[in-house]
């Protein structure tokens, strides 16, 4: 086989393999003509769309569902950073973490404390480009280094649906991936993934295979209030933030580490200088920048004037998702979600109900291909097979934009066999 | 042994192995003392130095040479990003690589073109967090999936001190450093690394292997006026640039790639998208508006009013610290350095001297261990020996700042056997 042609069978075979992002060009293309855009392209998109059914696409979870937020914080959220500044690779000398903005720390130690869902004092921060990179960092950190096998790498089904490929894309020496932690075997050890509240399914979880040898990794992404009860000020080894389902933006690519112990944060920091020599400066400050008007808005919580209150006005926008997709589901008879409790959250100082950033949708009357059902009508989503589950089961972002939900209830509330 | 131990154990060795980039904790807190910093930190630095010698630290290449231009430069070089922008992981949907900020091609392209230092029509661009990310997405992309051993990258003497590393931190399957291109052994595939200007010594390069089953991967980060004449438009199949070693900022981590091969394009895409879902977009409107100045600046060459073209700027400066470093390597008599001959460059429209980024420093006089030889002088510098060469020779960072520099050639000049 020749280069090229290994080149080509590598694509095809990534292709097949790894299909869960979906970003391609092929699918960029359908989304060109389909996506819901912003306002300056809608023209153009009305144009294309004449004659024919737009494409719902709710495959993955971009969290374009806060702009309008944004939009009215006005300049409250603008950063300006001149040509002379950040131009150095180091940010903070002194830090383990030598490439984290101090400013960053600050305002992300701020957030957690004011919403109180995790413990800071005491933890290293590492941060990284998005949290999939500190996914990555962790594993490596938390491999030993002279295995004469790969560890094992499991989450209870169902898990996020990129688990698998970002743990074996690189067919690494370190670790692999080992399925579901429920049927993980033997004493080997292994490195957990415990997604909470989880992707896809919404619940809340807890590590499942709590044997010697093993350390937990903490994806902790939708653990914000707009999502689910605060109930405890989490209080793990290694825990995973992002502010792309925080606030909304993931363009930025800006994740975050809580880690306890000192060798494993200095390790993460080793694997994003070798892959990345650190993270984005204007990236960091934007952020910081972002997390503080937050921070702002949730101090004033509780007060006649908090109608900019983020977390009050995404909780508020989740809920009337909610329920319309409920509704939806009723109205249509052929779909169930998963039913979540209130509980009391910390944070709110009243009982929540979680409203989850995706639902899990499932396929009642014997359809066995959910996905492909629901293609029928024109509705992306993603097979609940690349989750580990059964494909009678999809998840449906709940983040996109308006427009697109609009969309998807109306079309879902008039789908009959 | 424990996961704790483990830890610790995997620390330890990655530290012993992995020493090239120097950025951490340890040599943090020398560098708090004793590196160059901006101009407000000046006071507190000059006060912790009282009494003994500061270290001058030129391990590395942080390129804040170019910071007084930016600061010239004044508001043209500002970016301003609101709240609401750039929040989607999406940028350009019709695009290979769907992270790609439209502006950040159109001044990719611009650059190119005003400089005459590559061909851009025709090619794909992949955009990276970084030049190391687009390394990784190379490696990724050129390597065969399904073979039975990892592909064998190589690189001719003097290479990249972080190459190794870099390929070999996650024990990959895919592709493993197999050394100095020169002693390549077989018939099988392979990946040779071609960076032109070299890092460290600064020469002009081509591929060395040469023979069927390979492909080449062409890193041209110092491939601009200010470190070598532009003598052709370079045409490779895949090459690689990055913002750092440019224009000098190195904090906006962003890289991009220039490939012929739309398949190679895809996979370089997927890997990132893997690795980091994408690219911070406010880095790379940020680069898109330096690159910018950049272009604009190079157009105005030949004019009166050129005393701001960027390239005409670096130049001179690089100019003045080679002669600088050349006479004081003679006043010393200890050392020795590369010779470079003047070409025609078809940028500058004159013949120009190549001014390396690095210089390749070489003890005579039968010091076998120059790094250690100068550590004696409180100067920081790189081993020959993690660029697979002899410890007489040592690399040293021409891109710090002002200060650095002046209190490196004070010192190297008095220096005395």
């Amino acid at each position: 086989m020749t280069m090229r042609q290994n080149r080509l069978h590598a694509a095809m075979e990534e292709k097949q393999q790894i299909q869960e992002f979906r970003f391609g060009e092929k699918t960029n293309r359908r989304r060109t003509r389909t996506m819901s855009v912003a306002a300056s392209d809608q023209e153009e998109e009305i144009e294309e769309g004449k004659g024919k059914e737009q494409v719902v696409d709710l495959d993955h979870g971009d969290p374009t569902v806060y702009e309008q937020f944004w939009q009215k914080m006005g300049d409250r959220s603008t950063i300006v950073i001149s040509g002379w500044q950040s131009m150095s690779y180091l940010s903070d000398v002194g830090n383990i973490c030598w490439f984290l903005e101090p400013e960053f720390t600050k305002q992300v130690r701020r957030l957690h404390q004011s919403v109180g869902n995790a413990v800071t004092e005491d933890r290293h921060i590492v941060v990284g480009t998005g949290s999939t990179q500190l996914f990555q960092a962790a594993l490596y950190a938390l491999s030993p280094p002279d295995a004469f096998e790969p560890i094992s790498v499991v989450s209870a089904i169902p898990y996020y649906s990129s688990y698998p490929s970002i743990t074996d894309y690189l067919k690494s020496g370190l670790y692999k991936w080992a399925g579901d932690a429920y049927t993980l075997k033997g004493d080997e050890p292994y490195i957990e993934l415990v997604t909470s509240p989880n992707n896809p399914d919404g619940s809340i979880r807890q590590a499942v295979v709590n044997r010697d040898g093993g350390t937990v990794i903490h994806d902790l992404a939708y653990y914000w209030p707009q999502y689910t009860p605060i109930t405890c000020l989490a209080d793990h080894d290694l825990m995973l933030f992002t502010i792309s389902k925080c606030t909304g933006h993931a363009g930025i690519r800006i994740g975050w580490a809580l880690v306890k112990d000192k060798e494993v944060a200095r390790k993460m920091t080793k694997f994003i200088e070798l892959n990345t020599i650190g993270v984005s400066k204007d990236s960091q400050l934007r952020a910081a920048k972002i997390l503080q008007v937050v921070s702002h808005s949730c101090e004033q919580l509780g007060y006649p004037e908090d109608s900019e209150s983020f977390f009050k006005y995404a909780s508020r926008l989740m809920a009337d998702r909610w329920d319309r997709l409920r509704d939806a589901v009723s109205q249509s008879g052929l779909f169930s979600l998963p039913e979540f409790m209130p509980e009391s959250c910390n944070y709110a100082g009243e009982m929540t109900t979680p409203h989850p950033a995706f639902a899990w949708l499932k396929c009642e009357g014997g359809i066995e291909d959910c996905e492909n059902f629901l293609r029928g009508y024109n509705i992306l989503t993603r097979t609940g097979k690349h989750f580990g589950a059964q494909g009678n089961y999809v998840r449906v972002s709940m983040l996109d934009r308006e427009e697109t939900f609009d969309m998807f209830i109306e079309r879902l509330s008039n789908i009959r066999l």
